[in-house]
Parts: structure tokens; C-alpha cells; sequence
């Protein structure tokens, strides 16, 4: 089964809105075995917006269109796909209820505008909103589905979830089973070059590394007539990744290093503070994306003056002067300071020049130091980060969060 | 002059890798008078490649073509594209030294694959890399050039800044000014009912709203021969908007409200510090985006757990037991505590509900109390937020940062 999407917005092609709708629907329907084949995205524009429907029904069976549902003039979607299928738009006053009832609810007067969102093709399956007024719906055409959905992710999100995919499933044959396995420290040619006799792909199995955010991805897809081989398939590749890259490895399927931490803490019954200077908050706000964490995280300070650092953490004057704020022992004495003064298990420090200024010759902009206090020794780590300021702030988490990981598990 | 994108790879029509690189080169080659009319992905595909180069050629004067130019099997661009258009690939020995040198800089040995980075059309213009290994390159077809650039945001958006835009700039011919104003609390909705008569389109101005992230945007685009009139016609219409919508207005051209309030804070020489409960951090590391904040940030404070709110914040027992943690009084105690410990003008505190669990009926999740201590006075705001517990969370940081700037300006 083939799918594509079409994006219709002009803050899509102008740029202003990134596409991330397309990125997510096409995650949900891999899952299910279907084949993404195609995005495409368009400006508000009648022609555009017939032609991009017109090839895609020669090309797939499931068309998701995004966007223009919206209460203002340029939301064109409806009226042109209508127009260009045969099908008279009419007014649904169930939709009409809804939208007063959203407006309501806050408190709000309904622009008059928004009630161009009751109208919808007389044939079609109308798929609710529970998060704005623009309803979604499906429609049936020579054997070819074109679903229609609101533009905000807020709002498409759930929609897909909840009403897309149950309705989807009805035309999935194939199983496909699928592993994601993250790894830290390891670039996507190294992979390539340590287990080529692993990616590639077969009639049934796909593995193939992607480059994330933090991390990189070695996906392994398996596709079956029968679910049991698909999986089975998928996760005997899954050993045989972990057996060659273990040591590399932070996790599958998508899940979080500071969730696995607070898993290893609960596993250990440890408590962890931190003290934050170049990455000011954001190592205490990574953990406290764990729900739940608030068993294990004792105490967070950023400590971006030096005074700060002497005052809650009794890092010695001497050490400031002799050493400077960034150096390996100022990352040290601020992981055992914090993980003595919150009397915790674990003190994790980071001190370093996450730039534009402050760098020089012997301590760049991207030098950072890590301390991570254990219950019988301390570490620290040096690390040479490029990127921006945030990039730089951000790489420092991942790092300190990695080398936590290593030292717990 | 038409322009259009051509995303290739697996990663990016999978949804793996959301299409960033797309949004960029939209928004900078607008910025310079040219016209994005779409934008494409497809797999790592050949005949997909062929045919959708083909119709760009059709309709577009200058067409991007991202990825697909790495150094695994996979990557198909260069090679696909130069049979479509008749010239051989060669190898370049100063690539060839560029690649080596880049991996030798960081201690490490060269892929032997990576040197087929090092391969380009015999007749093209190469774009050096700085970032990376892959340098793209411009062909030009019959009046019409194909820009190949690599994938890895890190490495097109310098290629494209330095490199690209110089390049493009041979071809302008109309002048585009633009300006985008910001807006917090406002809905593109209820925009389009209080200044109906300054949206839309005419032949040399275009004022449309568009939701960002944290924000509503209207951006003012005006379209001259002449610069002069651009700029002033497009001026023009921001005096009319701020106007009309002043008080809703948070800042212009992308500025970051973290950036104009630490500007306000050196202006009234203020120095700020922050306790934070349910944001854990996320206000610091907020402020800290901004480089040279160090001046104006006193002190930071994660105080999570009541114990904390007690210790270094003096909320008193009584407050906490007679209303909970999460309440008006506690954001008071909390914002006023930290102003006190850490001898600063200015107090910040957040305390909520930022779920999935803990919430009640009376205080459900998402309900979050924000404190801003100022030298006379202190102001409590209490906030019903929507959304997972990271969105919940993020949103109460823009609020509180918002009603800061309220109070500052």
C-alpha cells in the first residue's frame, strides 16, 4: 500500500512552518507495513493543489493532504479537492455545535470566520477535532483514500492516533515489525565500516543507520505475511547489533537516556543532584522530563559565578584562581560539593565555555569538563564540542548523561 | 524566479529526519526576492530522482536537491543526476585531500567509502564544506541551475549562508523587505478579526499571520524594484500593526524574548534570579541562551522537593501545608525567597502540575503559579496550560517570560 502526503500552506513552502506533520504521519503508517512514498508541499494555491492531487492518485493509494482547513480565505483545501472529485461542500451543524462549544469553553466569542470549518463534502467520513475547531475527514475515491487534515500538530497528532490509524488498519496485510537501536559516540561511516555485514537490505529486512538529534539510529524493519517471523526476524538482527556495538548502545525503540538513568537509579535506590554552570539548568531540566523524578533528584543549583560555586558549593578559592572555572578540577570539587551539600548519591557537575565569547587559545569555546561524583570516586571528562551555544549546552547534557549511563549500568 | 527543494533519502521520507533544511532555504532565498513554489521528498530511489528532477526543470529557475550525497551505496544524487544530465563524474584530488584532512584534524583514520565524496560533474562549481565531508556543488542546465547540497543541517545551512546566497544574489532582480512581527496571547483567529483591513495580499505587499511555536507571527513582506520603497512601504505597515496590537507584540525579526529582556535588565542595571519548581531549569537554561547573561543572572535554584523550597528558598511550612506546593502563596514565598537569598532585584518562581500524574480535581495537571519579585512589588499569575508535561512545562516558561517583559518595558 502507498502512501504520500501533501502539504498545502504557504508558511510551509515559505519556510515559517517546518514540516514536522509529514515526518510523524509517516512514522505511524510505517508501522503498520504501509510504504511512504512521496511528500510533497505547496502553497496556497488552486492549480498547485490540483495538479500535486492528480499525480498522486496515479501513484498512491492513501493520500494525506495537510492543512488549509482553516477559518481564513486562503484555507483552500476542501473547496478545491471537492471541486476537482465532484462533490458539493455542505454544511454539517454537528460541526457548527463543536465549534461553539470550543469557543465556549474558554470563555471565548466563536469568530465568525471559523464557521467556514462546518462545511464538508457530502460524502465523507468526518473525523472529530478534540483540540481546535477544524474537524479532519476521509474520502473514498475510485478505490483511493484522501484524508484531509487540520494543520496544527496539536491537533493532527491525536486525530492521526486516535481516528487515522484504527481506520487504516483495515487495509494493512503485510506485518512489519521494527526496532530502533540508539547509539551514542559512533558516526554513521564507523558504523558502516564495523557491521556492513549487517545493514543493507533483503525481501523482508531492512537495517539501515539514520542520524538523530543526539544520537545515531540503526533501523531494523522486518516485513512478513506472518507478525510472529516479522518479529522474530527483527530481533534476531537486534542481538547481532548489540553482540558487535553493545558498548555504543543507549537504548531502543525510541527510549530516553534520562529515563533508562532514572531506571538504574530506582534499580540502585540512588539519589543525584546537580550543579550546573555552562549548561545552566538544562542537566536538571533533562531529568525532570522524567515523570517521577522527583524521588530521585535531590537538589539542582546553576552555579554560573564563581561566587556561587564557593557559596553552595564549596568549591576552594585557590582552586578558581589557580585552575580557572573551567578546568577539571573545578568540575571535580563542584560534583563532590553538590553531592555533599544535598547529601545525595551522585553529584554531577558541568563547567565550560559554551561561547560565542569567553573563548581564548588554551581554552576554546566548545571546552567543556564534566564531574560526575559516585558513592566511592569521582570522574571527570573533557570534552571539545563544536556547534552554537545551544548546540554546545546540549551536546555537554548528552555527554554527561552518556558517561552517567556507562557508569551505572 | 522560481525556486524549488528536492529532499532525497529514506530517513527523510520515513519521517526519521524531519525536512529542516527545506524551511531554511525557503525562508533565506525568500529574503533575497526569489519564489519558493515546492518543495519535494522522495526516497533514495533512481527513477524517483529522474522524474521529479525532470518536472522541476519545467517549472523552477533554481532547484535545491539536499542529501544523497554520503558516502554509503545509498547515496544516489550526484551519480543519478549527472547521467540525467550527460556529464561524468571525476575525481577531485583537492576533495580527496579536504576529506582526509578533515578526519586527520580529529584523530581519526578516513573510511575507505568516504572517498567517494570525492567524486563531482566534470563541469561545476564546487561548494566547499567546512563542516563536514561532503562539499556540494552548482550545475547549470539550459539557463537553469541545480544546487547539490549535503543533508546534515550542521553542514547546508553554513554551505548555504556562505556559499549559496552570494551565488543566488547574481540573479536578483526585485527587492524583497520583510518583517515579522511577534505576538504572545493572541490567536491568528482573533488576529484576523482585529485588523481585517491590514491582512491580504496587493501587488507589492503581503501581510499574513502564521503560527510559530511559542508565538503568532504576521509577517510583512513588500516587493519593490526599488529597496527604498520596499523598506518603507513594509515599515509602514509594522507602525500600523503595532498600533493595533501593541500590547500583544513580544518582539520583531525572530528576536528571542530572553535576548530583549536581558537588554531591559542591563538597561535598569537589574540582576534577576530563579527558583524553580515544575519548570525544573527550564528558565534558567532559558536565559542562558543568551550570551553574556552571566552580568544579570545572580542565582538559579531547582527547589523540587519541599525540603528545597524550605532550605534555600525560606517558604515556610505553614504556607506549604495550609496550600499545597503548587499554589499562589508558594510562587509568592518562592519568587520573594530567592530574591532575598540571592540579593538580586528581581525573583522568579514557578511551582505546577506539569503531569502525567499528580493532578486532582482541584488542582488538576497542567495548573501552574508563576512569582515575579520585583524591587517594590511581587505579582502571582496562576496558568491553566494544555499539552504533554515537556509542553506544558515550555509553555509556562514563555509565560512567565512574557509577563516578566510586560513588567520590564
Amino acid at each position: 500500500m502507498n502512501a504520500e502526503i501533501i502539504a498545502v500552506g504557504n508558511e510551509v513552502i515559505s519556510g515559517h512552518t517546518i514540516n514536522t506533520n509529514a515526518s510523524y504521519i509517516a512514522r505511524a503508517i510505517e508501522d503498520i507495513g504501509f510504504m511512504m512514498i512521496r511528500h510533497t508541499a505547496i502553497g496556497d494555491c488552486q492549480t498547485d493543489i490540483e495538479s500535486v492531487l492528480e499525480e498522486a492518485l496515479k501513484r498512491s493509494d492513501f493520500i494525506f493532504v495537510i492543512g488549509g482547513l482553516g477559518p481564513t480565505d486562503d484555507d483552500l483545501t476542501k473547496e478545491v479537492i471537492c471541486q476537482a472529485i465532484g462533490q458539493p461542500l455542505i454544511r454539517y451543524e454537528c460541526v457548527v455545535e463543536h465549534i461553539k462549544s470550543y469557543f465556549d469553553s474558554s470563555g471565548r466569542t466563536t469568530p465568525e470566520n471559523n464557521y467556514k470549518q462546518a462545511y464538508f463534502p457530502k460524502e465523507c467520513t468526518l473525523l472529530d477535532n478534540s483540540y481546535g475547531t477544524a474537524p479532519g475527514c476521509i474520502l473514498s475515491v475510485e478505490n483511493k483514500q484522501i484524508i484531509l487534515l487540520p494543520g496544527p500538530p496539536r491537533e493532527l497528532i491525536p486525530m492521526v492516533d486516535d481516528k487515522v490509524l484504527p481506520y487504516l488498519r483495515k487495509w494493512q496485510k503485510e506485518s512489519c515489525y521494527t526496532i530502533d537501536v540508539q547509539l551514542f559516540g559512533l558516526g554513521e561511516s564507523h558504523i558502516a565500516e564495523k557491521i556492513p555485514h549487517l545493514l543493507g537490505s533483503s525481501q523482508t529486512l531492512i537495517v539501515a543507520p539514520y542520524v538523530g538529534k543526539n544520537e545515531v539510529i540503526i533501523r531494523i524493519k522486518s516485513i512478513h505475511d506472518d507478525a510472529k517471523r516479522a518479529k522474530e526476524e527483527a530481533e534476531r538482527m537486534k542481538v547481532n547489533i548489540t553482540e558487535c556495538l553493545g558498548e555504543y548502545i543507549i537504548g531502543y525503540n525510541g527510549s530516553k537516556l534520562e529515563e533508562t538513568i532514572m531506571a538504574l537509579l530506582a534499580e540502585k535506590n540512588y539519589t543525584i543532584a546537580t550543579a550546573e554552570s555552562c549548561t545552566g539548568g538544562l542537566v536538571a531540566s533533562t531529568l525532570i522530563n522524567c515523570s517521577g523524578i522527583s524521588s530521585f533528584l535531590a537538589e539542582s543549583i546553576v552555579t554560573y559565578s564563581n561566587e556561587a560555586k564557593i557559596k553552595y558549593l564549596g568549591v576552594q578559592e585557590e582552586t578558581l584562581s589557580r585552575y580557572g572555572a573551567v578546568s577539571r578540577q573545578v568540575a571535580k570539587e563542584m560534583a563532590e560539593g553538590i553531592k555533599r551539600n544535598a547529601k545525595s548519591k551522585i553529584g554531577l557537575a558541568t563547567t565550560g565555555i559554551a561561547g560565542p565569547d569567553g573563548g581564548s587559545v588554551e581554552k576554546p569555546v566548545g571546552l567543556v569538563y564534566l564531574g560526575i561524583a559516585l558513592p566511592r570516586e569521582t570522574y571527570t571528562y573533557e570534552l571539545r564540542l563544536d556547534g552554537t551555544r545551544q548546540e554546545i549546552r546540549e551536546k555537554a547534557v548528552r555527554h554527561i548523561l552518556y558517561e552517567l549511563y556507562k557508569q551505572l549500568v
